[in-house]
């Protein structure tokens, strides 16, 4: 490395530097909760700073629908930005590297790496595609569970995930609650509203009615690239607030003079929505994206004929359950709605709401009350 | 009419009975306010009730924007279903046609028989496509006010809309401040949130890029029928409210057994969407989608370097402003933003809002309070 790529190592990346994702190989068939199974299990992580010898202080991050394990650092001196929530993962940061081993996988029935429907499937040489199993949430966390355990890993200091993250860290309390210390759960829900289903349905609409879907058999270099862009599109309107988006772009024109008719971009949020479908095409698969909603539609914890207090009964972690005011998606009624059934359940819960304006994925973003808050559930 | 239709038409359509749609022509060039002309305009509309000696009776009714010129009444015994306003306008309903003679024609720049992108340029014999002119609200209004001309009706007793009709209520009191005594206005704004303009362009996107769009050139019995139903699907959750859709669906399932993974409807809300695109595309034009989204999204009271009060300073109608308190695409604020505007300006105008869990197309549907309020604004 030279010295100007050693600046901007350290200009871009803030402390944790350069880091390798690592696979992790299981030939053991892996059976989903439908009962259904792969004959093996590829998993996709990165891990950053170091397991203490009693092997007491690693951190789980769950990551969300559209993210990956790449959550700090940089893999290639040459990438322009670093994983997703390194502004919150690194030495001395909230979640800080000196102190904790901090583990992110890609989860099961992604793209990124993980066995999902586009890995090949070894029994036919050929891509899973549709013949991927029945995906829940649930699924994620027990693979994750053969990794940890791979690791050497008996116990969780904590699991932290946002949105469809904060749902594998309900599950990993409640599946495994002698594995499992405290849980900070961001931005999540114990299940979807009509209306979040909804969104979702569009989405993979517009994926399935695509031609170039084919019915989940397409080259993955190719495949409902519009589908999935509009989908894309559309789904990151839910993850803004609109006093978020009023305040970002509000009626501001890309370009002032429109005399023609050819619908292309006039106003600046346009411009922005058609930004993020393109980029999304280019590091995301179509079959995960149906896959991944699907598995958050059918994610529920109000188990049927149970209530929401019971789901919790045999958790022993503590909680801390995050919500955002602007984020519409998961509102903050449905975030207390979480730690209302573990109180309730005798269980050590605590809910802090930040205001923000930037919808739900304000768990995303740098905001000090919640490096606060995480700091200090953490100590 | 035999005895069992007879019956029918009754049992349908309540009092107003049979109508039948005018075509109305007109041989004279329409300009647009863009500067651009079509060489001819027709305006296909309807008619209840009675124009009386004085002409001073007449209500014209603004569509919204998946709406059209058939408001009450049935167009066949065949029918199953009335206008889409059939409820409200008829014989001793709030829209009294008894007493009213009600007007209502489809839009400039629609699909179901007034000039528009899918009607054919006689300079070309060809359909006008993206030929057809930008159009903006005040074109529709303009246009209208050719029809009420050639009725020979100088004076309009009210003019009523609710969403994009809304906008143009509000645009006939400026622009033909002579013409009209009073407008009310239901579930509108002053201008698109970046919001409400980015779940329109994702609409648009899907439609463009639907290879069967063909830059506007289709036939229109084929057509991006895949983009138009995804853009439809969305657009009608922004219609609804999250409460609404809750109540009416939550997380009921259509089918229990969910073993393979074709990504069938599974959840009812996911049935009713796909229903809602379906069937719009029997009904409705692409291309017209793109202009009526862009006529809304365009549309903007706050004259540039103008309050919102200075808009209002010629207008002689006095107002009722309704607003609905779910409704989160022209939410309560947008609403009383237009009464206070006008309120500041002198003006006679009131605000009513009324508690519904149904979210925009509040308006649309079966309201004792909406009924009341209009009968008394009309008296």
């Amino acid at each position: 490395m030279n010295d100007s790529e050693s600046n901007l190592l350290k200009k871009s990346v803030g402390d944790i530097g350069l880091v390798e994702s690592v696979d992790y190989y299981n030939n053991q068939s892996f059976i989903f909760d439908s009962g259904e199974k792969i004959p093996e299990l590829s998993i996709r992580y990165e891990t950053y700073g170091h397991l203490n010898p009693e092997k007491s202080n690693s951190i789980l991050i769950c990551h969300a629908l559209s993210g990956d394990h790449h959550c700090a650092g940089i893999n290639s001196v040459k990438d322009k930005k670093p994983g997703w929530w390194n502004h919150i993962i690194g030495p001395g940061k909230p979640i800080n590297t000196n102190k904790f081993f901090v583990i992110c996988s890609n989860c099961l029935g992604g793209c990124q790496g993980t066995s999902g429907p586009g890995s090949t499937n070894p029994e036919t040489n050929k891509p899973y595609n549709l013949n991927f199993p029945n995906l829940k949430i649930i699924d994620m966390v027990r693979a994750q569970k053969l990794l940890i355990n791979h690791l050497g890993i008996e116990s969780l200091y904590a699991v932290i995930g946002g949105s469809m993250g904060g749902m594998q860290s309900l599950l990993w309390s409640i599946e495994y609650p002698d594995m499992v210390n405290r849980i900070i759960v961001l931005a999540a829900t114990a299940r979807h509203s009509a209306q979040a289903i909804a969104f979702n349905e569009v989405g993979r609409s517009a994926i399935i009615r695509d031609p170039e879907w084919n019915n989940g058999n397409y080259q993955i270099s190719e495949g409902p690239n519009v589908g999935l862009s509009v989908a894309r599109m559309m789904a990151h309107i839910t993850y803004l607030s609109n006093k978020g988006m009023e305040d970002k772009f509000g009626r501001s024109k890309k370009n002032e003079s429109h005399s023609k008719n050819n619908f292309d971009v006039e106003f600046e949020v346009e411009s922005y929505l058609r930004y993020q479908g393109q980029t999304f095409i280019n590091r995301f698969d179509a079959n995960t994206y149906l896959y991944f909603t699907k598995a958050v539609d059918r994610f529920d914890l109000f188990i049927k004929g149970k209530s929401l207090c019971d789901t919790f009964s045999n958790m022993k972690a503590s909680a801390l359950i995050v919500g955002f005011s602007s984020d519409w998606l998961y509102p903050p009624a449905q975030n207390r709605e979480l730690v209302h059934a573990m109180l309730q359940s005798g269980k050590k819960a605590t809910y802090a709401e930040i205001s923000m304006d930037l919808g739900h994925d304000s768990f995303l973003v740098e905001a000090p009350e919640l490096y606060d808050l995480v700091r200090v559930y953490l100590k």
